[in-house]
């Protein structure tokens, strides 16, 4: 919907070019997007450091030039924006590269696991001058959109609590959990720029966490399951729960509850259909994972980075916006670690 | 979601060239899909009696040629096949002078209202050999796919009864209702065909109806208001309740109940959120119309439609898919006339 | 809740004496009902023609008397009112038999099968000047209730169309069918009743009906699936879906449309849990029958009566609220069984 | 539904005879349901220091004795059992003193404040031998004994989360809260006795609470927004979500989620009828308070007293399951006044 919306809205606006940094699904993913449904987008070049992964992608999606090399997309004078989508001990370089090369940049969260590496990025970003989109997806969601829209219109009065519950159909790779920062900085992350992005500044975190779903989760040193209570700079109080393994699907919740009412969303299935036979009245499982769940947001996101760069307008997920999940997630895992109550200003500090 | 899976299903299979015949709505809105997110699909060409129409689609979708005679694609060399969506007084002409031209040909709803003229044109599509699929999108809706399937794999048992409520969410102009054939072959139509799809061919109908929405529809010489009862050949009985204006939006809803069950699809809405406050529990109201509701049903009979054509396979909504309920308005506006029940060999005699 | 809230309404108003006749299934139902739970009851009788039913009963439900013989418990000096539960045949002759003694009535559905001996019994009533209610529980559903509400509220603005779909979880012996006057005397005239409760008096009926259950069901004379279309005399159109067996329990939906919006009712489920596994999303099943459905009615109806008879008030479903939709349920069978449309007013005549 | 079968289950039972003590809101609410729907229950005598308290309850309900006295009814040789209804100060008096008079006891929540008061009422229960019912009513209702059932029959696997929303419609009075004990002893105290009900016991509780709803609940000691995070001695863990003040009414949810699946309850509404117009799609309110919402809890609860006094079977909800949830509020209440997780045993020393 909101595709088609913004769509007639952009009309014949100016038309943006891009490089994607990163054949993998996400930037696959992206790769579609862009070239199928981002009104304004011309994808000129995918860049992998598997060479194959890059020139498939090229193949697949009609991209006109592959590579091997980051480098020459970021250096490309065709190119105006970089879509980063490579690992994230990565993404701090490239936009620190694109940046001076005076490139508009959309970042795949987490930035990094470290604010000391983010804060670098961030601020050849600002000395650049270039746009900087972090991707919280999220936040372009109809139904986390509709939340936001509930609060800012005074439905539900002032907030006073906050609850998410988000949960993954299964684990990923016992591989790519090494490599993820863990639970809270690469699944959870999302849950705390909802936070932000719905209530504000978050203060105040205390975290319970365990392995529940799996041992090899905490051989590797990560948990799979995890409560989070947050306070927020406004005085609300939020929760967020987290599971790598709901056998039923992706579950994706939020509710906001205020001093006027509230406001809760439901989770999304493929279709609206009840079957009643003679053991129960069921619907079909949930929109299985993330792809199949908020691609429309991926869409949005992208269509709103493009417009933004088309239009002068300033991209909507800035990169304090990509920091400040991460100092979440770093207080969230010292509170695990030390079992007390952690405010923001001490990992700051 | 449709789109997704048989996008990576069709991989690289060949691409199918094809023409527009209309350039209106529908036809737009087929431009759109055949641009962005029909894989295989290759529109070259769109003509419009009304040139600027034509032209104006060209330019907004992208499409090399346009042309106010719709004969120059028809007899195009370059054309594989013919989106017809030209007003329902030319479809036949176009279907015949297509398959004359070995065209393959896709027509949107209803063919024609009159079925010496309807049999003219499926046998001159049968002559030729060429492929006509017609334009009953929502046999692709997630929603009624699903009941389909239920109903075939038994999950309610033998169907007994089938209930349909269909409401627009607001009438369309009253010089277009002059020309729409009325409401049981404008509106109605795509739930008698939903009933064959569901659960085979009708026998007989009998329908009550009237004017209750707007006094101008009737002096138009149409009804607003319809309720129908069928007969099915294998002994089910249906009931299609029809309004022109529902003033809370697009109500679809299909339930069918057999010996092992029931199944039932609910509304389509924006979201998935609930707002509570001192007065209510409330959704936002369903998605409103058509295009909202059913654009993933246009996208995958479009997927569908290229698929048959570049795999060889059957289109799968053939000529007397849209021959039959013709029939049935037809039987449905002489049981309203005549005030009985009325026999579809009655009205094929 | 309802009777909670007339409860403490009614305070300390008088005591009706009553006496039921009839200590099946329904009578025992209204015996533990008015023991209980309607305040200002006091159930001093209770007579059947097997006088072990009787005496059971009266053990149960701590009644002072008992009796095998109706009249003992009609012409009893003691008691204000009569609840009839006998079988159908006897009703008119015992509202007769009461009417003359003074007493004031209630009687079960349907009052009788022949019009003739409706209209016997009402003139009896009529000239005694006592009280009578028929037993249509539904009315006093929390459910119905607010459709009811919201139409005289004008929520949904000018009523166009009525959908009911009245299900039962599985039918009753074939000995009583044979007895029942058939299912559209016996189950859909509760349905018939609720068309004239929500939106007034019916002119003409077509239906539609089978026997898909149950062969036996058919060899019994009677049919056990059935579709209805009606015409009100507002002009508002009507359809009624019946079945004798739904494997998932008792469905009792409403829905009425209108000019300003719809109202529509859906099932009670024993609670209000959701189960999420790896097969589906689920809930228990609906209520299974009427006694767990519409027991909260049943109390509600006789506090009405006894309301009424203890402030001098009028019983809510009067003698033609009874009679009405017998000639309705008339009306449908001759449909039935001449393929045609049935005006109330033939069978009237 | 739950007291008829428990009602036709129990048949011809022996009678056991009771005494009230405390003659408001809930004293009344048991003696209403004692005399109209607890079979084998006869409630002989009611008892309040304000004796027309007493009186006027006598008189509503049929009870034959009342006093000013309380000892009247605990010494009493015709009564088995005494309902303690009193404010929670008196409680741990009475329990003693019925329990030294060898008179079971069903006590209402919490037993009392301080966990030395109440182990000296439990020890005297434990001397005497009599039995000793808290309570804890919800336990009792359909939908928390359907997530028990849930759980225990393994239809969600291991649990590993569990998340409770509560919120009431409105903040009782001022006068109220001050000796109420605050909201984690009177309101909260209801969901930690739902924790060990689903998932057994707790060992640490971390809280964060707040006054967001009237400023005059803070300067009366209290919080009315409270949220806390529970660990289980199974290493699942809890949530709950308290607000003093719904606008929407009253807000009952649990969810718990496991290995296997999740299991969630909704609130109940008055009805199940959906309202759409053009603004919205729309339900009634959920029922309003724990009167309207949990009323078939307190009949079943008070059914399972009586049914084991009756058959010499054990009372369901015994002294410890009184005493934990104080245990656990005072921890909470620890908690928030020192902003740290709180392990009970910390309390307990």
């Amino acid at each position: 919907m909101i595709s088609a919306i913004i769509w007639a809205r952009l009309g014949a606006s100016m038309t943006i070019k891009l490089g994607i940094i990163g054949a993998g699904r996400i930037g696959r993913l992206h790769a579609n997007t862009l070239t199928t449904r981002v009104p304004g987008a011309d994808l000129l070049a995918i860049a992998d450091i598997y060479e194959d992964a890059a020139k498939s992608a090229a193949a697949e999606y009609g991209i006109a030039d592959f590579s091997s090399d980051p480098a020459e997309i970021i250096n490309s004078g065709d190119i105006d924006a970089i879509i980063i989508c490579s690992s994230t001990d990565t993404h701090c370089r490239f936009i620190i590269e694109a940046a001076q090369a005076g490139k508009h940049i959309f970042c795949e969260k987490p930035i990094a696991f470290d604010l000391a590496e983010i804060d670098a990025a961030l601020a050849a970003v600002a000395e650049s001058g270039v746009q900087l989109q972090i991707g919280f997806n999220r936040r372009f969601d109809a139904n986390h959109a509709r939340i936001k829209g509930a609060i800012e219109a005074g439905e539900i009065g002032a907030p006073h609590t906050l609850t998410i519950i988000s949960r993954d159909p299964a684990p990923p790779p016992i591989e790519y959990i090494k490599v993820s920062g863990g639970l809270m900085m690469d699944m959870m992350i999302h849950d705390f720029d909802m936070c932000r992005f719905l209530l504000g500044e978050v203060e105040e975190i205390y975290a319970m966490a365990d392995v529940m779903v799996d041992p090899a989760i905490g051989e590797a040193g990560d948990i799979d399951t995890a409560a989070v209570m947050l306070r927020f700079a406004n005085g609300a109080i939020g929760t967020i729960e987290n599971s790598r393994q709901a056998v039923y699907g992706y579950d994706q919740r939020v509710e906001v509850f205020g001093s006027g009412g509230a406001v809760s969303s439901g989770n999304w299935h493929p279709n609206a259909v009840a079957i009643s036979d003679a053991s129960s009245v069921r619907r079909d499982l949930p929109l299985h994972f993330f792809i199949e769940r908020y691609m429309d947001s991926y869409v949005a996101e992208m269509i709103a980075f493009v417009e933004a760069l088309a239009t002068g307008g300033k991209a909507p997920v800035v990169g304090n916006d990509g920091r400040a999940p991460v100092l979440m997630a770093l207080a969230g895992m010292r509170s695990v670690a030390e079992r007390r109550s952690v405010r923001l200003d001490e990992v700051e500090a």
